[in-house]
C-alpha cells in the first residue's frame, strides 16, 4: 500500500497516465489519487501550484519528496522499488541503453503530437498560419514513422524486445493517445498492433483514461 | 580510455556540452570526438543521420550501442561507469529524487530558452508575431525565476546541495548559455554566482565551447 503517495492527475494526459501505469506495475496501489479537470483550469489551481509550480499535471508527492516530471517519476519509482512488482529495467546493457534512449525520445513524440493536436488551442487566432500547422503535421509524420520503424525492428512485441519496460510505460500512453485522436491504423500497422496488444495488460486496462480532453478546435491526426 | 566511444557534437549546444562534461567527470577521456558545424548543416548530414535519424546533435555511439538523447546519454554513462570518476548520483533518497526532477526539468528550461533566442531563426518571416515572441519571453522569465529560486533554496552551491550531480552536468550548460546570450546577472544573482563558480571546474573548463552558434537574428535575453 502506498498511502504516503499522492498523485494529482488529469484524464487523457499521457504524462499522467504513464505514472499510473508504473504505480500499478510496481504494486503501489492505494495511493491518494485525485483526478483534476483541465477544462476547469484546475491544473493551475493552488493545490497543484504548491507541488508543481509550472501548473502542470501530473503533480506527485511521496512523503516529503516532490517529483513532477513524468518520466522522472517513473524512473524514481522503479529505482525506489526495484525488488517489487514488475522489473521495468532490462539487465542487459544494450537493452537498458535502448530503454533509456526510447524513454527520453518520448518527449519528442509527445511534443510533436501536441504541436498538431492542440495547434488551435495553443496559438491565438490572430497568430495562426496554415503553413505552420502543415509544417507541424509533417514533423509529426516523420516522428511517427520513426516509432513504426522501431517496433518493426524490435525483437519482441515491446519497444525493447520481449519484456515490458519503462520505455513502454512512458510511450504507450502517447501511442494510445495518437490513435484516440484518429491516427490511421492502416498507415501504421505495427503501432496499431502495439496499441491493441497492450490494451489488455492489467496495469493499462486498470488505468485507462475515463475521458480524453476534447475542447473544440482539436486537430485530428487522420492526415499524419 | 574510451576509444570505443564516438561523440559527434556542435559547439555551443547545451545538449552536446552536458555529455562532454559527464565524459570528463567519469574519466572517459580519449573518445572519438568530432566537432560538426550547425552553420554548414552538418547535423543533417549522412554521418549524423546514420546514428541519429532526427538529424540532431549530440549523436553518440559506444560499441554497438547508440544513444542520442543527451540526458539519456548522461544517465547511461553514470550507470555504466558507477565506480569510476565522480559519483554523479546522490546516495540519499530525497536528494536523488530531486536530482532526477531537476535533470528532467532541464528540458523545460532549454525549450523555453530556444523559443526566445531562436524565434526568428525557427519561425518563417511571414509567420512571426511580436505578441508570440513576447509570450515566449514571459514564459522564459517565469522559468528562469524558478531556477533562481531553486538555487536560493539549495543547501549547497549546487542544484542538489553540496555535491555536483548529474543535475548540474545537465543544467549548467543551459545556464552558461543563457548568460552568453545576455541574461542579466543583476536580476538573477544566484544563477550568476552558480555560472561563475562552476566555470573553473575542470570538466567544465576543459569542455568550454570554442564558439557559440550565432546566426543573424538571434534574440538576446537582456529583457528576461
Amino acid at each position: 500500500m502506498a498511502k504516503d503517495m499522492t498523485l494529482l492527475w488529469g484524464s487523457g494526459s499521457p504524462p499522467c497516465w504513464r505514472v499510473m501505469i508504473v504505480l500499478e506495475e510496481k504494486n503501489l496501489q492505494g495511493y491518494n489519487s485525485k483526478r483534476l479537470y483541465f477544462e476547469k483550469g484546475e491544473h493551475k489551481g493552488p493545490e497543484v501550484m504548491k507541488i508543481n509550480p509550472r501548473g502542470q499535471l501530473p503533480a506527485f508527492q511521496h512523503g516529503n519528496i516532490i517529483i513532477n516530471e513524468s518520466i522522472g517519476i517513473c524512473q524514481y519509482l522503479e529505482d525506489r522499488y526495484k525488488g517489487q512488482g514488475t522489473k521495468l529495467v532490462p539487465e542487459d546493457c544494450a537493452e537498458k541503453a535502448m530503454m533509456i534512449q526510447r524513454m527520453h525520445e518520448g518527449n519528442s513524440l509527445m511534443m510533436k503530437a501536441v504541436d498538431v493536436i492542440y495547434y488551435n488551442f495553443k496559438v491565438p487566432e490572430a497568430e495562426r498560419h496554415e503553413s505552420a500547422l502543415q509544417r507541424n503535421k509533417e514533423a509529426l509524420t516523420v516522428e511517427v514513422k520513426l516509432w513504426e520503424d522501431y517496433l518493426t525492428k524490435s525483437k519482441g512485441q515491446y519497444l525493447v524486445g520481449k519484456d515490458f519496460t519503462l520505455a513502454d510505460a512512458v510511450i504507450y500512453p502517447v501511442i494510445a493517445y495518437l490513435f484516440a485522436k484518429e491516427l490511421c491504423e492502416k498507415k501504421y500497422p505495427k503501432l496499431a498492433e502495439y496499441n491493441k496488444n497492450l490494451k489488455t495488460r492489467p496495469s493499462i486496462q486498470k488505468t485507462w483514461p475515463p475521458a480524453w480532453f476534447s475542447p473544440p478546435g482539436l486537430v485530428a491526426l487522420n492526415e499524419i
